[in-house]
């Protein structure tokens, strides 16, 4: 079961024609993936179980203080190969390493595979991991909807899993020791580092919040200028102030989700929704640009007759992670020269969620281009194997001491 | 055969529960509508027969120097009751009229149905009048998509016709002596000029542009803005400057439909498809605002790292309607105190096609908003009984002269 074997296994589930993935939590490429998961880590002689929110689980050993690794298989549309499944793969691959080794756990071993973490099809990130420790409600979970007006509740069922029991999940948790989680860095952090390897310090504060814009359809050919309330002016102005004002607080603001209402050529919109990602390193310069974003869309909105309502669709603080374990892993994944470097990161992850409630870590693996949640997003096969190896040191270090 | 239960039968077909419609060409909304043509023409007496480029048509007699009037029943996304099937309502109702009166035209008279009017569907508007002027392309017309991709022909073939023998059909068009479309006002000149029913003077030239603004994807939550190439930058700019054109030039320019991909809240765009509808009171008005728009739109893209492509997508010259008809016609529906108003329009319209080639006139009815292609479209019951007693005094006149 060597890393660049199943590595090839799961390479063509959810790839589209152009290269890009759209693996969607419930979809036919999410359900291959997920039968890909169960499959290789029974082969691996690991006992696999979905909890009660989805969330795949494979265990060598049971009860409690378990060392716990894993990552997820969802994409964001037309995302890049690595995001996610790079972390579950090194997991499979690093505890088939240990199992051959002959390594003797002196505590549970398990690899996750989080459901829905890019939220690409229901709207909140992390939704595995969320609804394990409590951080979504049940009822709010249950009742997301895709573009197509499917529940999250009705998606899963509609994937033969019972989805009346969604919510938190104590006692699996109190079971987790120690959570780490490899992920292909989204960055370039390593490249200026000159390390394959790295570990992560923190997690940028970072949101989504949905702007909507309501103003009035009306002919394009015949509404004269001075009569028009044009959401799509207002909301042009506020993807360059947010812009401006990322730029000032250097934080992130961007708007890459839009859809319009009736969306024809030759009529005015009558609304347009747009979804705004911002991220900054610390709370209060997040809160500031969102904030600043809010209010000159308001000012224009009131210039354009255009109504401006923001909601807030999720809302994540800094997340450092555990000092003590994040130094330990450095120097134990780090080379001769020295601990491995150690690096914050703007995106989210289920490590993210988890960190509030037990000791975790998350391990990087070097991006040649930092390109990410796109086609082109990448790491070299000895930068891979470099990660599998840093992660089976991590869990031999943990599972045994 | 009344105008009112004529329109109350039409009325349900292809409307949503919002209230608007969605009428798109071959569609099941759009068949119904098609079916009831057929029907209620049928029910009046005359001889149904759908041309080889899917425009319906309803004669009374046959041969040379035809009376035609007629518009459309296909909408734009969320359009409104009025557009297009108001004036089909009309002359079906002002042909039965002139029957039930035992008027004996002199030429024959028909009522068409052009299909594909709004180019809601396959993005082409008039798509039925310029098959059958020769205006397009066959090929061209044959391969148009809609957004699932789905052809033009094979969509007319799905719909049981035969799509083999698309294109002009100069017989058919020889045969038009004069083409009269009653439609409902899409601003408010008749409501300033105080009178139910106008004539129409010209058509603004107008037509789409396809922007696209290709970028790079990438995560949203770890690229440095210094490293983004964001199209929603570009296209945001565009957006603004192309009001700001439009406004110096008195003329019209609006972007209503966007297409973005992959369209993830967490990625960077790395594609922007929007689409300006433009329209000037002259050709060189209409010209320079488009000029200034794609000059704007690719400096701003030079800034942003996004390479813009402009593509005409349509392009229609000015229309002068018939001046001996309009003014004719003016006076035919006038009221005592004079000719009815003559007033030009920023929108399209099948009549404007055929000017070309026929002797050709517009009737328009007070919309007492102005608000058009948005489910707020409305006119008048007395209004529209008064655009059916005109429209019936003109075929008379045109019929039996």
């Amino acid at each position: 079961m060597s890393f660049e074997r199943l590595w090839a296994e799961l390479l063509p589930v959810g790839r589209s024609d152009q290269g890009g993935y759209r693996r969607f939590s419930w979809t036919p490429a999410d359900l291959d993936g997920r039968a890909w998961f169960a499959d290789t880590a029974r082969g691996i002689g690991l006992d696999v179980e979905t909890d009660r929110n989805g969330n795949q689980w494979a265990w060598w050993g049971s009860g409690g203080d378990a060392v716990v690794t894993g990552s997820h298989l969802d994409s964001v549309p037309d995302g890049g190969a690595f995001d996610g499944p790079l972390g579950v793969v090194s997991s499979l691959a690093a505890v088939a390493a240990l199992r051959s080794r002959g390594v003797a756990p002196a505590r549970p071993v398990a690899v996750v595979n989080f459901v829905e973490e890019e939220g690409a099809r229901f709207g909140v990130p992390c939704l595995g991991s969320r609804l394990l420790t409590g951080a979504i409600a049940p009822s709010r979970a249950r009742e997301l909807r895709d573009s197509d007006g499917v529940s999250w509740a009705d998606a899963m069922t509609d994937a033969d899993l019972d989805a009346t029991g969604l919510g938190a999940d104590p006692a699996r948790l109190a079971s987790i020791g120690t959570f780490v989680e490899l992920h292909v860095e989204q960055g370039r952090g390593l490249v200026e580092s000159g390390a394959a390897v790295g570990v992560a310090s923190a997690i940028w504060p970072h949101g989504r919040w949905r702007f909507e814009f309501a103003g009035e359809a009306n002919h394009a050919g015949t509404t004269r200028l001075a009569d028009r309330r044009d959401p799509m002016l207002t909301f042009a102005a506020t993807v360059l102030g947010a812009r401006e004002q990322a730029a000032q607080a250097g934080a992130l603001a961007t708007f890459g989700r839009v859809a319009v209402e009736p969306n024809g050529t030759n009529a005015i919109a009558s609304l347009v929704r747009a979804w705004l990602d911002s991220r900054a390193p610390d709370e209060r310069s997040l809160a500031r640009v969102v904030e600043a974003v809010t209010s000159l869309a308001a000012e224009r909105g009131d210039r354009d007759g255009v109504k401006v309502t923001v909601t807030a669709e999720s809302e994540t603080p800094v997340v450092e992670f555990t000092a003590s374990l994040r130094d330990e892993l450095a120097w134990l994944v780090g080379r001769d020269d020295g601990p491995a470097p150690i690096l914050p990161t703007g995106a989210g992850h289920d490590a993210g969620v988890l960190s509030a409630h037990v000791p975790t870590a998350m391990l990087f693996v070097r991006n040649p281009t930092g390109v990410s949640h796109a086609p082109g997003e990448y790491a070299g096969p000895d930068d891979c194997l470099a990660g599998v190896e840093a992660l089976t040191t991590v869990l031999a270090h943990l599972a045994t001491r």
